[in-house]
């Protein structure tokens, strides 16, 4: 495999061959709600004809980067610009579609050590050429659009050749990994000694290691095995000033731990080229569980109750009315979903609220956790029907993002966001949250069919969500997509959440920080970051250099 | 109580009354490998003889000081200052006995709330004052020291009278608590509603929660109830330029976490105010138990796999050879350390490390976990005697300190030190750290006696702490101990530990911040610093701008 190409088809997620079809159900769901339209068809449209704004790199400059990592590792044919040129965020892939892409670099290049990196970023510095880091290019919040303020040109550097499993320690349980090791392929290597990460972020198939650290990324499995953050104890990342390394460390009272400033730096610091992480023994069991609850806040109390009693599952999400109605119409047949919501009613069920759960451990622990988090489910009214459901959600858990696809293609937005925030505020959170959503979409005559879940749990609180559906109102999608995006932010941020969990701030959710932390926190962010990026090359326009600094 | 006496006598650790005698066998340990001299009887000096380099605060501060918090707040009394001019290492209290105290603030100031610590602040960044925030004082790494680098006036600004439990969260369980509460005060005020925050440095009684957070602080439970930089969701910091207040959240991905930054920030930052920290429910049931290993490598191999199999001991505690000798010699009487030593010969273990476990939860699995732990420790060649040992440790556990006051008297000096690193370095770095700080102080003449226990454990590694004894050097205690403290710190940080896993930086870990972090990411702080204090009047010359920077 040449490592260079982009594993995802330059226009949507994925790979060609896979694809999200829309069922029956949940196409009558959208059409009842939304009022989707039948018989709308926009195609992607060809790669020759994506218009670019590159620019080409000047000779000097090329033949510099050309003598760090070879002629053949600096690129700006078509092809890769474009593959290199936009996440796959809804804006992202909107324009990607139609062709019209304001952002993307002039070169892509790849180096294939750390070091390398290091020299990439201090000709970058000295040239005063703005740098976009890439890993997988799954950011769905604007992380990696190739902005260029104040510079004349713009690369990205692409971490694909930086594929090494370093190490694996197997008596401290850390493996020390390069940044662009892709999902699949450190979980494979991992698997066969007997470990595993369990990192399981949607995009896990797409995504790096570097990308996950540098976003602070969640996976589905993180209420079991830790979010990233918690997990890194090491990392090596180059600035265009110099590099810092930071020991693989337990634990450490020394002061602000900078290990916690270069996760979820999101490219503005610097580049990660190496990070150690936490690895587990694989589980020698695991043991699956499902259940119906009658509304969503006792399956949220059910799952505050699992992870305070201490019987962590996980995994362990929870869906709302909507979310269940429509996974319930998409995976399984007409006739199962007829079906289930009979024995559901019989039950005493109407709105039924779908919790999968898995507890990974021992054969014994396992179960005996299970059969404690059974007890607790049905004293809070939950209704199961044993594991299936669990397994059916796991087979599929990757294959959402193709759906996107589909309903862009006929004409519908879909958009994601999440938050996190204590257990107390959980259910106002939720509902206003919702709510929001639903005006601002209902409020320019596109009304909005919005799905939530829980899917990661803490002592303190939880994760929440959103997956929402709307018409597309063509030829203004992203102010359509801006509004709700700003009815969702204030009411997160509003409401006592994060504005983000799961994905990062990248552009997208820049303008949240402030109103979240206050001003002074992104103050100290750019002052940290001018110390070690003076020029301000670094990712410009994402997280605290966000889009309003432009 | 009078609120802004301090809790402690102002020449050493704790209360008059209570004391730490130095029982026979121990003293013949000392005896024999150190030297130690009988017949020094060197008690501290007269309070009024302390002499302090105090200047007056000039009318118009103080007139400004007390139009906020009123005049019988800003105090300047010799006792008050004297009990305010540094912390409890043993630099501090070789000074501090001797009179010659050569850092002190010129008044103590007591604000009543948050707002009023916005207030102070503000006026001493006007008018160009230095200001130590004070917790419980019970630093032991020069944390609270009155530097004033080129400022003329210095003031100690103490959190005594914010000492009130704002908010229990009972759904989210989380505690909203000012910065000035006490840990006992804390903890009474939990247990009595059913919770509690676990959280019991060896200063537990004379610490604050304010203190804990700035400082990173590690208690004896922390392996069960966690860290305290773990179990902060949200804070609220004053610094000299604005408020910084961060929601509580049970995790974000909006990039670097702020409240790792500002846990840990020793008051260089700003003064924390206000904390939301995560708390339990009281266990139901704590089973204790205790083991002696043939060595400290089968001992430490036990705990690993305690940690890595997921049995999670509460309490986990592993004292090496030395530093159980000393503890039997110490604890109980002759006779049940000489049957105790026989016993174990009998059983094959001439050389025995003590290990002391808790487990708390339900009974049942409480229970469950000793088991599996039993069942490892056997395998190892552990050897027990019930929980006894545990139950006795746990009964003296906050006594040590009152030792070193005792020894300081008769010439003896003792100072502690700590670090974590991972488990694949723990041998090796145990057994040099432990020969460089015999060299050193062998190197002068003063053999040395260095004991050692684990008493943190994470998956990926553990905690490392030494106790070193030794005979001082009359006229050049501080030469003698900045020797050992170099040679200690050298070997710690070349070792691939952190300069502190319990203590936090102060002033003297500083130089080796730089070693263990390289040069970026202390400048990164000093820059994110110069944000919110752009005088430099917080806590100077700690952290990262440690006595190098002075």
């Amino acid at each position: 495999m040449d490592k260079t190409q982009p594993r995802m088809r330059w226009w949507g997620w994925g790979e060609d061959g896979n694809h999200g079809p829309v069922k029956p159900g949940a196409r009558a769901i959208l059409a009842e709600v939304c009022g989707w339209p039948d018989g709308v068809d926009n195609p992607p449209g060809a790669l020759a004809d994506v218009h670019l704004p590159s620019a080409e790199l000047p000779a000097s400059v090329r033949g510099r980067f050309a003598a760090v990592i070879g002629a053949d590792h600096v690129r700006d044919d078509h092809a890769t610009l474009v593959s290199h040129a936009a996440g796959r965020s809804y804006p992202d892939l909107v324009r990607l579609r139609s062709g019209d892409v304001p952002f993307a670099p002039d070169a892509v290049l790849y180096p294939a050590a750390s070091d390398d990196v290091d020299r990439l970023l201090a000709i970058c510095h000295e040239e005063h050429i703005a740098v976009v880091p890439f890993g997988g290019g799954t950011s769905v919040v604007g992380g990696i659009d190739a902005f260029r303020p104040g510079f004349e040109h713009c690369v990205c550097i692409s971490l694909a050749r930086l594929d090494r499993i370093v190490e694996v320690d197997e008596e401290s349980l850390t493996a020390t990994v390069q940044a662009g090791v892709f999902g699949p392929d450190l979980e494979n290597d991992l698997q066969a000694k007997g470990f595993t990460l369990g990192h399981f972020p949607q995009s896990f198939e797409f995504s790096t290691v570097g990308g996950w650290v540098a976003t602070r990324s969640a996976g589905q499995q993180s209420t079991g095995y830790g979010r990233i953050d918690e997990n890194v104890f090491g990392l090596r990342c180059s600035t265009p000033t110099g590099v810092v390394e930071l020991r693989p460390l337990p634990a450490t009272a020394a002061g602000p731990n900078p290990r916690q400033v270069f996760v979820g730096s999101e490219g503005t610091l610097g580049i990660i080229t190496e990070v150690t992480l936490r690895i587990k023994r694989m589980p020698e069991h695991t043991a699956p569980d499902a259940w119906f609850f009658p509304e969503f806040a006792s399956g949220a109390k059910a799952l505050r109750l699992f992870e305070q009693e201490g019987l962590h599952p996980d995994i362990a999400r929870l869906s709302d009315v909507n979310e269940t109605a429509f996974g319930l119409a998409q995976l399984g047949s007409e006739l199962q979903r007829k079906g289930m919501l009979s024995y559901l009613r019989l039950r005493g069920i109407s709105t039924p609220c779908l919790m999968v759960l898995r507890y990974d451990g021992t054969s014994s622990d396992s179960r005996l956790r299970r059969s404690r988090g059974r007890a607790i489910a049905k004293e809070l009214g939950g209704v199961t029907i044993g594991g299936v459901p669990e397994v059916m959600w796991e087979k599929h858990r990757f294959s959402t993002p193709y759906l996107r696809d589909t309903l862009l293609t006929h004409g519908v937005m879909v958009d994601t966001m999440e938050t996190a925030a204590p257990w107390s505020t959980i259910e106002a959170l939720h509902d206003s949250i919702k709510h929001e959503i639903e005006r601002a979409l209902a409020g320019r005559g596109t009304p909005a069919y919005v799905l939530c879940h829980v899917s990661h749990l803490y002592t303190a609180g939880c994760s929440l969500y959103y997956t929402v559906f709307a018409r597309q109102e063509t030829g203004v999608e992203l102010d359509q997509w801006r509004a709700m995006k700003n009815a969702a932010g204030d009411a997160i941020v509003g409401g006592g959440g994060t504005i983000t969990h799961h994905h990062g701030c990248g552009a997208d959710h820049a303008p949240w920080l402030p109103k979240e932390t206050g001003e002074l926190w992104p103050r100290m962010l750019r002052a940290a970051k001018a110390e070690v990026d003076p020029a301000g090359i670094m990712n410009p326009g994402k997280l605290m250099n966000g889009p309003t600094e432009l």
